[in-house]
């Protein structure tokens, strides 16, 4: 129906006929002459329509936004003037011999060149907010990322194997998503939250590399930056170690940037054990472009009369860290109390500091601040050592449960780097962190829990310490952060049956859950089972980060909302009682259910 | 941790040191030598343990089947007479250096090589199973083939977007898999039957060319080569018209064929409409290796005395069609009774036939049967006439409504076909089925289905039938048949808002309804909607029709049995009632339950 794509109309081809398919983008009229821009998915093109064809020049008349257009003409170049340089065909318009309207528009709710929608009326009509050319680029670059995963892994060796949706529920990690069985009353399918188990089966039945792009699915409150569904690029490979499978997962990233965007990733990435990272950046995906470094002070203050240091210094699992901000005595009152609150957010009780006068008289009028009183000479003396504070500069405080210390003066490194420019000026910096402990204490339940997931191998000099130290063994697990966002993640598995029981016992999974829950697995393990390892990435993340988009619904084709709902097709919805009656299940009582709408 | 795949041991490397990773396949103590055939996913090579190496020999004689070992030493040509033509690596041995159990195996449930096991042991032991090379094989083609599939459509401009799981139950077509949502109390989503509607969305938001290679979802009883999820090559495309859809969607078969297995397909394929291919072949998925043909006679059949055949031919929707057999006068009254039985799965009710024992002789000696009394001269002509018969031949008869007919007779003519070889000699005949009716009609509802889906545009010189004659309204919709297998089926969809409501009207599919199962696409159709179409192609169909295996289960990694369930993990499985509570939902009670388990 047509020759070329609107985008492709362009200097080369002046002089020829061409026929075009698209939309119309705008209408103008000018001069008694009609100038229609068409948009395909490929960019717009001018239509110009004279008078002169009275037929061709009655229907351009009645054409309106968004109309579905098939037109035919002569590629000329545009008046000197009149050339815009922001589009491929830019130099170019079309004489417009022959147009016909494919299919008319009412008007739409938005014109698609509209910019600031709420995101609402953008997820109501999917439909047209995914006409306009930045969402045609975002779809079309997610598309070219997926592409590049699948060649650089299909050059590798990696086979590309489909694993179910209809699993078994295990109720570990998140919540599942259940399917109600029809032919089995009473019984459940889980949609998979990743197909973890299953490509290590796949190692142990001997395909040697396993690759999937596909969805996984997590019934979560929802953040920001989360879906019900999200895509992985879900890879697994036997016979490699620790060190193999990072290196060739780095140069997949390496790829894929560049093919996607052109982008240049350093080689190597820097690798950071995970307890640095957490020292230096409170944060286990540090975005390493933020020049600013957490300092830490824990046992330089147990003795101070400060009470809250020396409280949190003497805690078990307490921290107190520093944060110099160079020339940050010039911050004011309000930007001080802004942080404040924002760290709150992270449950930080407060945010000390420090304005540094004069770093060399240490006391309370080289530093001025309340607590300065309360520190000892060395003590001062280390903070500003440690911190390397100048004149003129400023020094936040955390002191709190490590966790809390982490993530708020982690938190607050990011945004006052940014904020304020302490940034190396790097647009991309990956970093690997290594190194992760095996196991995570939940002190609420009084239990050891998996730090990446209970399939993750113990180093192997930590072998010994499962038993008699858990919170010291650390896991041959890394992840992959790229500018504070976490791209993916993996571990080496465990591939021996004791092992794999040895850390279920630590996690306080006895033998009979586990041979209900993971009995297959810890059966197909005593077959010969191959070391292996492997790694997820979130496709979905990487591709907003490669779109500098705001959200990953921007990346999503139809994405649901935050209350994980789809606006367009308002799923999900109410059904046939006849239907629940063949799944075996009815609705809780009504009471039930209108509780719950109020809490929603 | 190696340096070549087993399989890829051959003469070109002999002399050089190579270190392998695998599975201990077989071990064969021969004159003092230990023989083991290492198995990896590219094949087998035979390792060669000389007792002059003692500690490597020790390691060796402890190993046993599915050990999982990585061998190093020096690849040698085999001696004369033990050369092995049947493997790429069987010109060659390893005289092995080091051994190393990478992890030791208990004794499998069955050898790896072992043959004509049980489906369910397979299934049960899934993880060994796919370690027999057959498995692996169509795993690879499997792999292959999806790959084929993708690069036709990258260099075609399709753009491969995901289209969601989660989506709204509209109860048209097959049971949806449901799943309640925790969020909104009382609603549920539905897993996809298919991305149809999404697709369509695609079309209308500009993206020109989409494809995806994505999971669908029916809730069904399971026929022998049905699964609850399968996996679907899904196409739309704006723009192209029935033919030009039809001519590019054969390449890509061609060419996927090509690339997986190496098959030449026809060029072009042949189009047969769907009322010819019922009549010749009672089937729209006709097998055109098989030569014989029916004959339709209804017409000339209704003043006969045989009051089976007239009361047939003179009511509403029946049909008689003779299947003439070449030389099936020899055919033997067991293998008659058994053609008997075999139609009567299709609800005929028997299986009348002639013997042609003279041609020429148009009475009860020259065709015998006892039927051939009451059928008049010209009815006798015209039936050896139009099935062609020869002496020597035999004709066998339906009579009944015409779907009784046409599926009994139709699946009679391949199983002879295959049986007594009428075959033409082809290993592959695909052909287009066109010009699907509309509409269906559902006799037991006393409505009109749709042939396709309620979204495929009539024939444009038919959109008056509409109206007036919904059952002689052809669709713009094609099936593409293979072997007599189903590959795929698409149509050109309605672009046009009005002539969806005259459809879903024609489908007694009322305004209210119709705005709350489809208002989205309705109104998506408002704003522009591009001329648009495609086709959905079943992989697992292909991939079965192309490994030459006996059941799509062969072709998928962790498949359902007929009766939905995953026999290795065990799924569907009861949950936790704190589940359930969060999904607001309870079980039936168990009395419910324990009836539907007796009946299950």
């Amino acid at each position: 129906m047509r020759t070329h794509y609107c985008g492709q109309v362009s200097s080369p081809i002046i002089g020829q006929e061409v026929t075009l398919c698209g939309w119309a983008h705008r209408r103008r009229d000018h001069g008694g002459v009609i100038f229609v821009d068409l948009r395909d998915r490929e960019g717009l093109a001018q239509v110009v329509c004279d008078p002169d064809r009275p037929l061709m020049f009655k229907t351009a008349e009645s054409v309106r936004s968004e109309f579905c257009l098939r037109i035919s003409g002569k590629v000329r170049a545009r008046p000197e003037g009149t050339v815009n340089a922001h589009i491929a065909s830019g130099e170019v318009e079309i004489l417009c011999h022959e147009m016909e309207i494919l299919n008319p528009s009412v008007t739409p709710p938005f014109q698609i060149d509209e910019e600031n929608l709420s995101e609402n009326i953008r997820l109501l009509h999917r439909v047209l907010d995914l006409r306009r050319p930045q969402m045609q680029q975002n779809m079309q670059l997610r598309y070219r990322t997926a592409r590049a995963f699948r060649r650089f892994l299909d050059d590798a060796g990696f086979i590309d194997i489909e694993t179910p949706m209809l699993t078994k529920s295990t109720p570990e990690g998140a919540r599942d998503y259940l399917v109600p069985s029809r032919v089995h009353p009473g019984q459940f399918f889980a949609l998979p939250q990743s197909p973890q188990l299953f490509k290590q089966l796949l190692m142990i039945a001997g395909f040697d590399r396993y690759y999937q792009i596909t969805k996984c699915f997590r019934d979560e409150d929802l953040r920001a930056d989360r879906q019900p569904e999200f895509t992985q690029v879900d890879i697994e490979t036997s016979f490699m170690n620790e060190g193999e499978i990072i290196a060739l997962m780095e140069e997949l990233i390496r790829v894929v940037f560049r093919e996607a965007i052109g982008a240049d990733l350093p080689n190597p990435f820097p690798r950071l054990p995970y307890g640095e990272a957490m020292d230096r950046y409170g944060s286990d995906k540090p975005d390493l472009r933020v020049t600013l470094e957490l300092a830490d002070l824990t046992d330089a203050l147990k003795d101070v009369s400060f009470k809250v240091f020396a409280s949190v210094a003497n805690s078990d699992g307490g921290r107190i860290a520093a944060l110099r901000i160079p020339g940050g005595a010039s911050l004011t009152r309000g930007e001080i109390d802004a942080y404040t609150q924002f760290v709150g957010i992270y449950g930080a009780k407060g945010l000390a500091y420090i304005k540094v006068n004069d770093a060399t008289q240490l006391n309370e009028s080289g530093l001025q601040s309340p607590i300065v009183k309360n520190l000892h000479a060395l003590a001062l003396q280390t903070v500003v050592e440690r911190t390397g504070a100048q004149s003129g500069d400023l020094i936040f405080f955390g002191a709190d449960k490590r966790k809390v210390v982490n993530d708020a003066l982690g938190a607050l490194r990011v945004k006052i780097g940014h904020e304020k420019g302490f940034l190396n000026g790097h647009s991309w910096e990956p970093v690997w962190v290594v190194d992760f402990p095996m196991f995570d204490y939940d002190e609420e339940e009084k239990r050891w829990t998996a730090c990446h997931h209970p399939f993750t191998s113990p180093k192997d000099e930590h072998l010994p310490l499962l038993e008699t130290d858990p919170g010291s063994c650390l896991a041959k697990a890394y992840d992959l952060a790229l500018n504070g966002s976490e791209l993916g993640g993996g571990s080496v598995r465990i591939h021996s049956a004791a092992v794999q029981e040895q850390v279920f016992k630590a996690l306080g999974i006895g033998d009979e859950e586990a041979a209900l829950k993971f009995g297959f697995l810890l059966d197909a393990l005593r077959y010969g089972a191959p070391p292996h390892g492997g790694l997820a990435f979130g496709l979905d993340r990487i591709v907003t980060l490669l779109a500098g988009a705001d959200s990953i619904r921007d990346v999503i084709a139809f994405p649901k909302t935050q209350r994980a709902q789809c606006l367009l097709t308002d799923a999900p919805s109410s059904v046939d009682e006849k239907q629940l009656r063949e799944l075996h299940i009815r609705l809780r009582q009504k009471v039930d259910t209108q509780v719950e709408v109020g809490k929603g």
